[in-house]
């Protein structure tokens, strides 16, 4: 049987979109990593009722009901009040609590206020838990076979309490398994051609392992999770599956977990010692944001041309005029030209091209918003594929780009 | 009495925090938009009892259920079959769905699968809601006096989905008050500042009038709202309250609503009839890419060097050998000279260079990660400033780019 959760964010900021609540996410992980099983995700406004009622359906549902928000000392804030009226008894002025504020005011240089003050009175059924970055603490409440954990909404200080304080006790308290969960990274096959192709794996898996297709642009995440005591055993399990996985869809794996198309075409290129460079046009510097958003890409990636005019493309690329008022921009003649121009100009092993219409304007019958052409020039040659994306110019950027990577990936694996 | 609203996200995915969920605050932000106010926020698992009792939680407390994820065609989404369970009803084929899929795949020259053809299964007592980019399409129902609103999880077919289509049927289907938002956009000021400074006005609003500050990176929106019968009326009033806003902070405000930085710079470019141009280092192509995001950017924007190598500052953008000798590349004579040097290169009436330590590597103690120069080059001479950023590489590049884009936006309102 799982210890469950319960993740409650109060704040009316965060219920009406105003800014993006990033602790319930952040919360779910760590809970994830020491194998709590967090079942539902609640957000609410800072309104008494909603509270109350809230507290009640999470107790009846989960073992854990954490709680983040509503711990200022200004008057919107109802968390406090409404937990002493949940559990039905007072607040009082919590002497640890004031002993731990006033020697955080004394590090911080500021006198105590009135109002700060008031954030050391807290339930008296609760047990304080020290903020070390902040002024409202953390309060855990054991009651009717329920843990009950109020934190402040403040992420910084949300995390210390979670890091320090709160791990700890929920191991202390509960016998807790070990999840473990493998993502396996695929790009070039939507969703349910994969789905196709590796349903004789799927349906083989154990009944002790579970799979999640996660898909988001130009790519799709196979994600296996399975739980259980020993995570020595619990990973040769899960690669034991993946070997198998790899024979139904292998060329279509560039990495796991944290990686990306842009990471793995890094790392390819260090441990090859190789070097690369982009000339973009359609893709309009995304192609390059993409490359240097890694850490350490300055070791392989030299720069890039982007060339929004003709006239660029001739001078800095040395695109021919000719191949210009032949085939237009926007043509594999034009995109090879581009990628051969910037490996020269530039030096680098490999080169990548885009050239397309990202759209909305500019568009054509014969050359319709989306189509994009990318090239990728190598030193045993050069090579371009056609891309027909749709109407929206942002995600043709963004495909545009994501292909490209993809594109020299497979082209530095197949010659490896 | 306000309409309220539920909104339910459904997949393990979110549930531990291996992605984030954009939708929900996206979602939030439409609804309010409309008049419409969410209560409650509950993200749950792809498992079965989880759905259909949050059904009827949400049933029991909202006039509108809006409802996210878990209608791929593979076994691990079951959002469609509880939702057909929880009405008591089947799933059949439903011939308008089918018929909008086999013209998406024919448009993107794919074969229809059979895992794909399942998509068109819908529960009977649903409406269809035509999905444009992608093969889920959404799902109406209108049980027992609430609204239930099934829409695919992937953010822009969502969006999609809500733009073209929910938002107007719930706009017939309830009696909405008018509510009138306007988004004051600042830059250059932080948000405590800017409170300090607009409070003798944020003061006087009248009662009917609210006021939201939301900030983001390196800029701080104020959002007004108010709401009643007349349209017209509401958007004199707050017109007003900005005007006398403009008193306080006119020189802050770059905006309104849905501008954004690039498209204000872009408006003032097309306007004057002058072109722009960018050097990049250590943004590595972000700039280019928030230009390039802008529809019909390429009436203005000619391109972009980016050099990650001294040797491409030497060659492409004429920097002095000397000078990188001198002062290094990351400093101000680096910056001019970039800027100088794409500006002449490209024929461009400006240029904008950046050159900076993104991180996390690279950093000295002279010159530690987060220092970054940015140059603007214009027809009566060049600007140079200095940003001191923080330790995150992806937060150093967004803040540059946005900072060297803000700083071009100022010289260009000083000199009109």
């Amino acid at each position: 049987m799982h210890t469950t959760a319960h993740i409650i964010t109060i704040g009316d900021e965060i219920l009406y979109g105003q800014i993006t609540d990033t602790n319930a996410q952040w919360i779910s992980q760590e809970l994830d990593a020491i194998g709590v099983k967090a079942t539902q995700r609640l957000t609410i406004g800072d309104v008494r009722e909603e509270i109350l009622a809230t507290l009640k359906y999470s107790e009846d549902r989960a073992d854990i009901v954490l709680i983040t928000g509503g711990l200022g000392p200004t008057e919107d804030d109802l968390t406090k009040p409404c937990l002493a009226e949940y559990f039905g008894v007072d607040t009082k002025l919590n002497e640890e609590a004031l002993a731990h504020l006033t020697a955080l005011f004394k590090r911080f240089k500021f006198e105590l206020t009135p109002i700060n003050k008031l954030q050391a009175h807290l339930p008296t059924n609760c047990q304080m838990l020290p903020n070390e970055i902040g002024t409202a603490p953390g309060m855990w409440f054991f009651e009717n076979k329920t843990v009950f954990i109020s934190m402040p909404g403040v992420p910084f200080e949300m995390k210390g309490l979670m890091k320090n304080v709160i791990v700890p006790k929920l191991k202390k308290q509960f016998e807790l398994p070990i999840i473990y969960h493998k993502v396996v990274r695929t790009i070039g096959i939507g969703e349910s051609w994969l789905a196709d192709k590796i349903k004789p794996w799927s349906d083989a898996l154990p009944s002790s392992m579970s799979l999640a297709y996660l898909p988001s642009l130009r790519e799709v995440k196979l994600r296996l999770t399975t739980s259980g005591e020993n995570l020595t055993t619990l990973q040769k399990a899960v690669d034991q599956q993946i070997d198998k996985l790899k024979e139904y869809v292998g060329k279509f794996i560039y990495g796991y977990n944290s990686d990306t198309i842009q990471s793995v075409v890094g790392k390819l290129l260090t441990s090859k010692n190789e070097t690369i460079s982009t000339a973009e046009s359609c893709t309009g510097g995304h192609l390059a944001h993409l490359i240097t958003s890694i850490p350490g890409s300055s070791g392989y990636y030299k720069g890039s041309v982007i060339s929004y005019t003709e006239k660029i493309k001739q001078e800095l690329l040395g695109v021919k005029a000719q191949t210009l008022a032949e085939y237009g921009a926007v043509s594999e003649q034009t995109a090879i030209e581009m990628a051969e121009g910037v490996r020269a100009k530039f030096g680098t092993t490999y080169a990548i091209a885009t050239t397309g219409i990202a759209g909305p304007g500019g568009g054509t019958k014969e050359i319709p918003v989306g189509t994009v052409w990318i090239a990728l020039a190598t030193p045993t040659g050069t090579q371009a594929k056609l891309l027909s994306l749709a109407k929206d110019r942002m995600l043709n950027i963004e495909a545009s780009s994501k292909s490209a990577l993809a594109f020299a990936w497979q082209n530095f694996v197949q010659n490896s």
